[in-house]
C-alpha cells in the first residue's frame, strides 16, 4: 500500500488539521460510531442543544412577548447563510417552509413574471432529487406545460453542452437543476449552465440542498437568479429544520410568490389592508415561521461562518479523495464501482460507491460495523463526509471496515428486507 | 356588587374545577403576570419541555437512523388531532406547514377539483384573518377569479342569512370561512353554512385556527370537506409549530395538492418513479416535516385529549361569561364596550373589549398589572381564556387590575409609540 494510505498518514492529516477542534462542537455519544451520513441529516451541534433548550425556555417564560425577537429570525437566517455561505447579499435569502414549498413558489414565480407563450417547456435531468421533478411534473400539469427530462450521464451530472439542445427551439421557459446530485455527488457548472440558459431568455431555478456548507456556492458570482435549499444536511439545523429561498435583488422586483401570507406582508399587524407584499425576498415569506427549528439554522451557519467555508471545501476534497484511493486500492478488487466523478473539482461532498448488494451491505454496515452511510437505489452506497466533524481517520477505519465486512460476506448474513426509509 | 361576582366565588370555583390540577401541568415562572393571550401563543406544556429536550438528544444520538420512527409523525399527530379534537376520522387529517401554507394548498386543490366554468366568484369576510384573505386574493389574480367580500357585523361574524345573497346567482365556486373570528370571537354555524355552500354547488374551506383545542369542532357530523388550522394557540405547540390539514374522505380521491412533493408520494424511497401520491390525505404533505415541532403538536394534543374537549368548553363558556359580567359591572361605566357575542353558545374561547384607548390600555396591562391581553386594531382588547391553566380567579384578578388601571388613568402613562407584534 502507499504510504499515504496508511492510517498512521490518516492519523497525521488529523493531528494538521486546522478544522480538527471543531470535532468537539458536536454531540457524539458513540464515538466508536462513524457518522457517514451528514449530507442526509447533519450531527447535532452542542451550541444548538443549548441554543433549542434555552427557546424552550423562552417560550415558557416570555409567552407571546417573545414575538418581538422571534418574528425576524426567517430573514436573520437568511442574511447570514447569504453572507457566510451561499454567496448572495443580505436581504436576497429568507428561511422558511420546506425545500419542496420553495421550489413550488420560485418555480410558480418564475412562470407568472415571465409569461411567455411560445416557452411551453420546463426542463430539468431525470437524475434529479425526486421532490424537484414532483415539483415540475405538477406545475406541467397544472399549466399545461412539458417537461423535457434531461438523460445526463450520471457520473458527470448534467452539462452545458447536454442541455443546449434541449434550449435550441427557444421553447424552455425554466430549468430546474440540482447544484450537487444527491446521488453520484457530480457538481454542476453554475456559472456556465446559468449564463447558458439566459442567452436563451430562459430561467434556472438551482437547488442547493447538497451544496449549501458543503462548498462555496458563489451565488452573485455566478449570476444565479433563483435557488432554494436544505439547512438539515451540511449545515446541520436538525430533522425537518426549514428550507431557504433566494432571489436574487435585481429580479425580486418581478417576481411574486404564489403564496400570499401574511408573514410577506408589509405592515403586517395593520390587519384590514389588502395584500401588499414588502419590497424584496421577505414576500416570499407565507405563514408563522418555526421559530424553534430556525434558530438551530442560526446555529448551523454560525459554525460554518466560523470553520470558513473554504475551509471546510478544501478538506471535504481532501476526505472524498482519500476514499476514492481507497476504493481503487481495496474496494474496486471486490466488485465496487465508483459512482462519483473521479475529480475532485467536479464533485460534492459525498462519495457513492456502486455494488450489486449494496443494499445489504449498507444494512451490514450499521448494524455490524458501526459505520452509518446511506444507500439511493438502485446500486450505491452513499459516503458523506462533513468536515467539521469527520477525520480522515474516520474515512480510512470505515472504509477498512467496509472492506473486511465485503471480503468475510457478512452482507449475506444480515436482514435485508427491512423498508428503505431515508 | 352581586355574590357570585366577589373574588371568593371566584377561588371557590377554582376549588371546584376538575379541571383546576391541568394548571400544574404548564411552566409558569411567573405565578403573579396573569396570561390572557393562549388564543395568540399557548403555554409551554412541561411534558412538552421534556420530550423536546429528549428529541433532540434523540437527533444527536440517532441521527439519521431515528427517521423510521419520526417520519410518521405527520400522520400520528393528525390522527391524534381528528380523533380527539377535530371530530374526524384516522386518515383525514395531516399535520405540516403553516396555516397560510395549508390554505393555499386546500383552495388550490378544490379549484383544480371542481373546474366549474361558471363559477368564477372566491367568498370570504371582510373580517376574515389576514392571510385567509391574502390566500383568496392571490388565487384570484393568478386564476382571473372575482373575490368577494362580505361585509358580516363583526360582533356576529359571518351568518349564513348573509352568505346566502352572494350564492343566488351560482357563481360562487369557493368560500373560505372562519369557525371563530379571530377579533370578536364569534362562532358561525359550521353545520348551516356548510350545508347552505353546499346546496348551491359551492364548496367551504374553514379556518379552524381559533376553534381547534378550544371546543368541539365535530368536522365529520357537520359534513366539512375541507379544513386547516393552527395548533401553537389552545394547542399549545409552540411558536410557529407545524398546522394541519383535513380533507374528508369521501372527497379524498377527487383533490390533489397542488404542490408534489416527496412526502406525498407512494414508495417514497424508490426514488426514480413519476409522481404517484399516496392514497387518502397523506397526498398533500410536500417536503420533510419538521420532526422537533410534530412532537410539540403530539404532546398539545394529548393533554387536551386527557383533559376532554367538552370538559374545556364547558369552562371556556363559563370564564368569558364571567369577563362579559365584569365588563358589565365594572368596565362598561369606563368606557368599554363588548366586542364580542354576549351569548356564549355563539362565542369562541376569547372576548374582545372595545375601548378608544384600547392600544395604551394594552400597554399599560402588560408594564405596569403583568396582564398579558392582546390588541387587535383598530380599539380591540382580546381576553382569551385557555381552560387547561386560566382559573375563575385568574379572571376576576385581571378585570379587576384593568379596572384599576384605568380609573387611575394609567394608559396615559406608558410609551404606547411601540411597534404592534402579534
Amino acid at each position: 500500500m502507499a504510504a499515504e494510505l496508511t492510517r498512521e498518514a490518516a492519523a497525521a492529516r488529523d493531528a494538521a488539521d486546522p478544522l480538527a477542534s471543531f470535532r468537539e462542537r458536536f454531540v457524539n455519544r458513540d464515538p466508536e460510531r462513524i457518522y457517514l451520513d451528514g449530507n442526509s441529516l447533519g450531527r447535532l451541534p452542542v451550541a444548538t442543544r443549548d441554543r433549542l433548550r434555552d427557546l424552550v425556555e423562552q417560550w415558557g417564560e416570555r409567552l407571546v412577548t417573545g414575538w418581538p425577537e422571534w418574528i425576524d429570525a426567517p430573514t436573520r437566517a437568511g442574511d447570514a447563510l447569504a453572507a457566510d455561505v451561499l454567496g448572495a447579499r443580505a436581504g436576497e435569502v429568507v428561511v422558511s417552509d420546506s425545500t419542496t414549498v420553495n421550489l413550488y413558489k420560485l418555480c410558480s414565480a418564475a412562470l407568472d413574471a415571465y409569461r411567455l407563450s411560445a416557452q411551453r417547456v420546463l426542463v430539468t435531468d431525470r437524475g434529479n432529487f425526486p421532490t424537484d421533478r414532483y415539483v415540475l411534473e405538477g406545475l406541467a400539469e397544472q399549466r399545461g406545460l412539458e417537461l423535457r427530462l434531461l438523460d445526463s450521464d450520471p457520473l458527470d451530472g448534467p452539462q452545458a453542452a447536454e442541455l443546449e439542445p434541449a434550449l435550441h427551439d427557444g421553447a424552455v421557459a425554466l430549468v430546474v437543476l440540482s447544484h450537487v446530485a444527491y446521488r453520484s455527488g457530480a457538481l454542476a457548472d453554475l456559472k456556465g449552465i446559468t449564463d447558458l440558459v439566459r442567452r436563451y431568455d430562459a430561467h434556472v431555478v438551482w437547488d442547493l440542498s447538497h451544496s449549501a456548507g458543503a462548498l462555496p456556492v458563489g451565488l452573485r458570482d455566478a449570476g444565479v437568479e433563483l435557488a432554494a435549499g436544505c439547512t438539515y444536511k451540511y449545515l446541520n439545523a436538525g430533522p425537518g429544520a426549514p428550507a431557504f429561498l433566494y432571489v436574487a435583488e435585481d429580479v425580486q422586483p418581478r417576481l411574486s410568490s404564489p403564496i400570499w401570507g401574511w408573514f410577506g406582508q408589509r405592515d403586517q399587524f395593520a390587519m384590514d389592508r389588502s395584500y401588499d407584499p414588502v419590497d424584496g425576498v421577505g414576500r416570499f415569506l407565507a405563514g408563522t415561521p418555526p421559530v424553534l427549528e430556525l434558530a438551530a439554522v442560526e446555529e448551523g451557519v454560525r459554525i460554518t461562518a466560523e470553520a470558513g467555508i473554504d475551509r471546510i471545501r478544501a478538506k471535504s476534497v481532501e476526505l472524498c479523495d482519500l476514499i476514492v484511493d481507497l476504493h481503487d486500492a481495496w474496494l474496486a478488487p471486490l466488485g465496487f464501482e465508483l459512482g462519483s466523478p473521479r475529480d475532485g473539482a467536479r464533485r460534492g461532498s459525498h462519495v457513492a460507491l456502486r455494488h450489486d448488494e449494496a443494499w445489504p451491505i449498507c444494512r451490514a454496515l450499521i448494524e455490524r460495523a458501526a459505520v452509518v452511510p446511506d444507500f439511493r437505489g438502485p446500486d450505491s452506497i452513499r459516503l458523506g463526509v462533513a468536515p467539521l466533524y469527520t477525520g480522515f481517520a474516520d474515512v480510512w477505519d470505515a472504509l477498512d471496515r467496509l472492506r473486511r465486512l465485503v471480503e468475510r460476506g457478512e452482507q449475506r448474513e444480515v436482514d435485508a428486507t427491512r423498508s428503505r426509509v431515508t
